[in-house]
């Protein structure tokens, strides 16, 4: 049963492979009224392309968006809206062995077993090309959500065992896109800029971790007992590849800790009750305290290295040996930023209109 | 919106509060033919009951499961399964000063604000006793994923720092309801319950991880791109109350890996393609590999203690102290097991059937 | 794959069979703040009751209902409304012949084939017992919706070909319980009433057509272009056992009409724009005018009939012939009428919610 | 909530407005392996455009559509198949009235009213140019189904009153094309489209009903108690513009049926136990008994008409007159077919895959 729908209200639906003739996305639920042109959506697309930093000044115009339906007059009409960027032609020939060859830690083989053909064109559906869906879907949520006070930031916190320093938010928001590993602790960044060129130079890939946060989420987002604003966060960035863990708050740390030290206290504040501290991670009992929204991703090493590896040959059954050549990124997170902020853009978005601070037809 | 229903294909319905006449859950799903009876279910149940464990001989007839519908002469009949648990008489008094004094770490402000109303008597909906429905729903579960040779089992791996030390399979099996922790490696058991006396001595309370094996499960389940088996493992498990965080394979270790560490190569064994090992945790690209599933869950320090906490009056708006009394788990993961245990099997028997592996009618 | 939910925002899923422990319903999605209590609900379960009317003082205590959580303090919290109705001891033998001769007209063989086995005792999940949840759930909705103005009624309009003269809204308020036929025009009842009479002695069965009014719906309801209001109406109805056809508004009329005809043209009434006319019976485009909805079902004859059928002895495969005895009504309309009532209100209160005009989490 | 989404394993996802960039469809849910391309779909879409019928000899490229993902070498691979049209540049100033004047029959006010602002041009969203997306999916659902020997035909049974001769099915397969208003009984639609010409000259449009029949459905399609085959083909169909009533079989004429008339009695033929009638239309109790499924739609004139009528200016609020210029179908039934064909087709397929008949990842 098919899986490319993400959302209960507001609803994505990505397609295309890498190699096909696009790449798109529909997104159903946008209420009526929003301003809005294929800039907004470009912005992001530009952000998630390789090697791309608000510092690097190249500009090419790959990946251009069309909005082709549900904006009319330059705002949203509440209709569906699809968007889709071409593929521009590419030398196909090059993944031909990956009809029979699987690349160690890729789904090529349970492609194949699962539904006996596939487009194995540079990792055909699997690649990480789907994700220009979810970018142009995340780019209308980060919009739909700022015109309610709602920012959604992400940004690498550690790269092969290199950790930044902790940061305001304020320095995140200023330095994440001034270096390409965006990284705020600029120091770390050139630390982890050098381990990825040396990591070129041997052939092989570099892991880290994410953090995403999200400002300006209002008290009470989230639906018990499983629509919990921190489990549908949970599959939204699991579902990204190269993810294998998440924690919220204070995460895997609050396995060592006491309850009090880890329970935040209540206090009042500005004739507010809230909380001084904020282990929860800003969700508690699945549902948004009004404090930020913090969460952390773990990215593994990107799966197609250029070193010598063990693989099968699925036709012969021999055992065989693969490098993987051809454009890769030695490391993942600094790509993935761009993609888990639309991911925890389209949950909040979506559970906003579950929750009636946005009304479903027209804001 | 609500979101009290979980899954796809094996869809499963809770419904109940802590103090309230009953709680439930109506699975819908399950194909005919499926040999059942309420025996299946209670067993769970027992488990999840406070400090049961296979080796407690204590037996007392309290959350005694009714199936309602859906079984017929023995059988599943492929109509809604619904179970019922009442409530004992609770002395609900003891839980009056909720109604104005949130506690740390816990929902009741939130519920309060989000739905104006709420039951509060003993956290109401929020309360763990609302799990005595995913454990049934798991039951049956389980037993449905049994018949296709799918085992589901779940351990307490650390506890307040203590971490046990890797044990096979079947030790894993063995051991696990020895002793009250639930932890496989014995020693280590012995000296997290010491840690739980101390800890309920100073009124606070300890974190820990659970880990879930699953084995038997076949090559091809996961719906990429949203519905990847891991991405739904990801929500079911972090929809469990205190779950701060969660890992698949190699999981935040592989942030620090490099890709000619973390990829698993392909060999041949038994003239079958396969790997050596399984950093992948058993699912690559969102898709089982057919090695076992393996997954940890962080879970944070009971929220209530009995220490004085930091807290306000909701009413009066002042900043006042609360001490939680009464009957509270000094750590959860324990019992976390069997709760863990029955989402992934939900999770599983889910995608059995819309992969196919299950049929939908009648097994 | 399982279908025992219906709704969106406003969830009902029911479950039980004829003579099984109990029917009920779960029904996910209430705002809290609603006042309720079981009299709401039983009012409706006993106007569904075999040979019921407000006119009959008849009362018994069958089929009583429970409401076993969502409810605290006469308010709903927002929590899933579970509700149960216990079956009383039924003489089940009276349908052991059911095992291998299948009933003309009913779905007897069909679930034999697609479940392997089935609970044939009453009809099992097929049976009219059902829709005791479908009435349950549809009290809430009704009464939910009467907080915003909402009526909705229904009445039988023809039966055996005896047609009702037109009604205005007061009268059929006023007259449809007048009667066990609950047709407003009590001369056509009491001609209905004589055909029933006939029919019994006859063995044989009768059918009909009943209308359904909702007043008070705002403009706006209805999601284009799949969940229209009067698509979602559409497969409400027709998932109600018997119905065979269903019309909005002019209906099947409307296909002999020319279009001057058919069109309601627009007007100034009291400074609002509405139409003189309702061809459309309160729905174009799939979204609510404002205008009351109205719409009709066509009722097949009761299946069950004590005349004597052709039919097929499912293990011998020998053709023969049945009589089916015991109670039967020899009409449905009647009965169908708060059904019909309980699953248009069921899809009104899913759209409001989903429009906007109810917030999702309190009222 | 958004609403352009139809179906629960075969998906269904339309888009695009009437004078848009583009109108578009995305399914998920095709399994892996189906032979497809873009000529299977273009014969579909080549039906639907106006005035077109096999008898037809005009041919003009417009409404040429692109598959952009899904199929790789000429096979379908699992993955969403996104369908895209793009439209020709219209006159869209001719529409530049409908910002402010209401057509009577149209939804033009309510979705200003809902959502505030709305692509008038054209009807926008609410223009019949919206089923371009249904008949792309419906040719992939139509395709998949012939390959378990499933067909699905459409034709006019009545028009204006004029009523068709029954026809046998394979009559009806022969001639539907072979006139415009795709009525089998030629000399009907001789005075059908006598008929037509005449409203044409009068400025007025007209109705009549569509029957659709699905042959060679196996038994057991459908899931009770709410997404029974009937309900879902129901609202299926009731999503279809202009259709205001619909049924099942015997329909609307059940209501005057006795029992003893309405009932199929069961007989054996070729060993095996069949009805020698089907005045249950192939469907009892929401399940597929295995004979031709039958269901008619009643469809209402063309709201659009030349004559004057009487409507209200929304900006003014004054009463006025608009006379709807412009190309408009004087009746809709002929160009229903190819929709209501698709649709039917759509849950056909979506159940086939619901109940296990055809395999969700690859045939």
């Amino acid at each position: 049963m098919s899986g490319n729908t993400f959302g209960t209200v507001f609803k994505v639906t990505t397609w295309g492979e890498s190699h096909g003739n696009a790449l798109g996305v529909v997104v159903d639920g946008t209420p009526a009224g929003l301003l809005l042109d294929a800039s907004v959506i470009q912005k992001e697309l530009d952000r998630r392309r390789p090697g791309q930093s608000s510092a690097s000044t190249s500009r090419n115009e790959a990946d251009t968006v069309e909005i082709l339906s549900g904006v009319f007059e330059g705002k949203t009409t509440g209709m569906p809206i699809s968007m889709m960027v071409r593929n521009k032609d590419a030398n196909s020939n090059a993944y031909d062995y990956l009809r029979t060859i699987p690349r160690p830690g890729h789904a090529d083989m349970l492609y194949r077993e699962k539904y006996g053909t596939r487009d194995h064109r540079g990792g055909g559906r699997s690649s990480g090309r789907e994700t220009l869906g979810r970018v142009a879907a995340g780019a209308i949520a980060k919009h739909l959500l700022s015109c309610y006070g709602i920012t959604v930031v992400a940004h690498v916190i550690e790269l092969d065992g290199i950790i930044a320093s902790e940061m305001s938010f304020s320095e995140v928001m200023d330095n994440v896109e001034k270096t390409p590993v965006r990284c705020a602790d600029l120091k770390a960044a050139q630390r982890m800029m050098q381990a990825i060129e040396d990591a070129c130079k041997e052939g092989d890939s570099l892991g880290g971790i994410v953090e995403v946060i999200a400002t300006g989420v209002p008290r009470g987002l989230g639906e018990p007992v499983f629509d919990k604003l921190d489990a549908d966060i949970a599959k939204a960035l699991m579902s990204i590849g190269a993810v294998k863990g998440l924690e919220i708050g204070a995460g895997f740390a609050s396995a060592r800790m006491k309850g009090s030290q880890m329970n935040d206290p209540f206090i009042v504040k500005d004739g507010q009750i809230t909380c001084p501290t904020n282990n929860a991670g800003g969700i508690i009992g699945g549902i948004s305290t009004g404090l930020p929204i913090i969460c952390r991703v773990a990215v593994k090493p990107t799966p197609s290295i250029s070193k010598k590896q063990r693989t099968v040959n699925m036709e012969t059954g021999q055992e065989c040996e693969v490098q993987v050549h051809g454009r890769h990124d030695p490391t993942i997170p600094p790509r993935l930023v761009p993609v888990a902020e639309a991911m925890v853009a389209i949950v909040l978005a979506d559970h906003m209109l579950r929750s009636g601070f946005i009304s479903p037809s027209s804001i």
